[in-house]
């Protein structure tokens, strides 16, 4: 391969892999994953380099949707917000984008950074600021490191678009842009402060289009192939059985912008006698046994379908849904004392230490700069 | 005189005629005139020129505090908050300001942008969009006959800039700005779409500088010759007495951004044995005796202290207060049936038919082109 472009069916891989790692949250991305076949129906291409190909003073802006996944399962978008939102940081800096990324593979943001890129004709780059999906804005490897905050841009499906020009830190991004977001109707897009080809390869979280990539075609083949995807998934993504039971109940609620509220999980086979609970802010932020967590923010708590291992997310979630909690490691990135502060337990307001799950291996690119050569 | 430059003493008049035509709202003038003191003893200046001194493109910037009245009283601004608005407005259109205005003579957002104007040392034009104060940003001359809504700009006290670029509505922009103000703490300083000299003159409400400033010295000059400061005003204004009375009961709530409530006056004199109830949205909106609405937007309520002419503003209104309710007759450009339907009482939600309060006559100019040739 010298370059690599998506088809319908790696479309179809990386949006199945995205939900996985969208830890129940991130966006729907049964709906982009739609809209991005549209693209390419269109004749319009999505083109997938790695962050090595990057100059170092490249322009590359990350962009996504932002809201309440609740919402966004029901207010459709028009197509165009995440792209207006690139053409209006690159107006804000004036110079003109070499890349465009997501900051958030988890989810719906794995693809509708895509969407902009097939619209603008731009590259996507094999890396996020996640390794997975966080709520909110400031929760991501580039702010962590020391990213400036502004301009990020946030468009509506209406047409009107706000550029915020000067924010005094990450936080106040987030503030502004989920206020923004919630005026609009709870889902907008939004472009964030661009990052230079530099920053990207430095603090980025690396070949995660890969990962969700290959983690979606191991769950399909596992299927196709009749073999255990919950297995497939955890020998792919080095992870842990946390749990295995049936959804028991569960408590929901919109506010602030956010889909928030717990689930119970009572258990079967190994698991049996015990109740598992998750809590979740969009994602899921912690699960307890009998009170004792059992694994936390920033490692990933994914709830999938026992049988055929689809990602359960928290608005899905319902009683009776027979599920396996998995837990992923996450990046050593979101490991350090600076980034726990905004993505660990105590930063959404447990009092409880982070106890790493494992350790986290590097995905494979599935293309590098050498096929690119 | 060929120039008016505005003394201590003549903001003291602005300010408190201000109050008057802030109908209850508008904000409090008070601080704004201590800070804008400050100015001019810093050896700043406050320059005010006639609408006609303007070139038909000149870049006028309406800018002003945007926010709860409640809020405003106790939350002091960092005092450059209105003229970095200015500042993003004029980078966004690639244009510098040929002066400044207000959009909303009643109230604090007289003072307001002359403080922007003495720290840009920018005249300021004797005109406003309002002739009074409104609660919304919508409700301007400017909005009703034509004005692109976009670009605006939001800043706080802390440092925040957001750019409303793009917006499909003067409505979204108000939505938008005040979901953004409240994110910032229900104060924020915020610049309006920019005018050419040919709308200000074309749209505004004109000479309302003059008409507050020779409000606020009649009121003051009565009050020293121990004459009837509410005869006063209502001979100044061509204005009625609506009722004459004590404050017998108030409620009050500061939601999505505003400062809601009603009161109850309990009528003296003539109006002996009546009670009139107010209902205000920041500003007074309706007055009714026995269930009958004797004045409506937009048409002025203002509500004076009976003894001193001393307007009594929605938050300071209190059990007890011995206070005469003036109606005063707003501009033409709002009587017109398309400002109606963003200014009647119905566009407030009440289903009453405007009755006009009696005929505007035009404020006399202070200084006029001829003054400045």
């Amino acid at each position: 391969m010298r370059e690599w472009f998506l088809s319908e069916l790696d479309l179809e891989y990386v949006a199945l892999g995205a939900a996985i790692l969208g830890t129940g949250g991130g966006g729907n991305a049964y709906l982009g994953k739609l809209r991005a076949w549209q693209e390419l129906r269109a004749g319009r291409r999505i083109r997938v380099i790695p962050p090595e190909a990057l100059k170092d003073d490249d322009l590359v802006i990350s962009v996504g949707g932002i809201g309440a996944p609740t919402v966004g399962i029901e207010k459709i978008e028009k197509g165009d917000e995440c792209y207006r939102a690139v053409r209006a940081v690159e107006k804000e800096v004036g110079q003109p984008a070499a890349a465009l990324m997501t900051d958030e593979i988890g989810g719906a943001n794995s693809i509708e950074p895509m969407i902009a890129a097939a619209l603008a004709d731009l590259p996507i780059v094999d890396v996020d600021g996640m390794g997975r999906a966080f709520p909110e804005l400031q929760m991501n490897t580039f702010f962590i490191y020391g990213l400036q905050p502004w301009p990020g841009a946030l468009c509506d499906e209406k047409g009107n678009t706000v550029v915020f020009t000067d924010v005094v830190s990450a936080l106040w991004l987030e503030k502004l842009a989920r206020t923004g977001t919630v005026a609009m109707g709870c889902t907008a897009g939004f472009a964030l402060p661009p990052l230079t080809g530099r920053q990207v390869n430095d603090w980025g979280v690396k070949y995660t289009v890969s990962q969700v990539w290959r983690l979606g075609k191991t769950v399909m083949e596992a299927r196709a192939e009749k073999r255990d995807p919950v297995a497939a998934i955890l020998a792919q993504e080095r992870g842990k059985l946390l749990f295995k039971g049936k959804i028991a109940d569960v408590a929901r609620w919109t506010t602030e912008g956010f889909a928030r509220g717990r689930l119970e999980i009572e258990g079967f086979d190994l698991h049996a006698g015990a109740t598992l609970r998750i809590e979740f802010q969009n994602e899921n932020l912690m699960a307890r046994v009998d009170g004792e967590a059992i694994a936390t923010v920033p490692d990933l708590i994914c709830i999938v379908d026992s049988e055929t291992g689809r990602p359960v997310s928290t608005e899905e979630t319902r009683y009776g849904l027979r599920v396996s909690v998995l837990g992923l490691p996450c990046t050593p990135l979101f490991r350090t004392p600076e980034a726990l502060a905004v993505i660990g337990p105590r930063a959404f307001g447990y009092d409880v230490e982070y106890q790493p799950l494992g350790d986290y291996v590097m995905p494979e690119p599935v293309v590098t700069v050498r096929d690119l050569e």
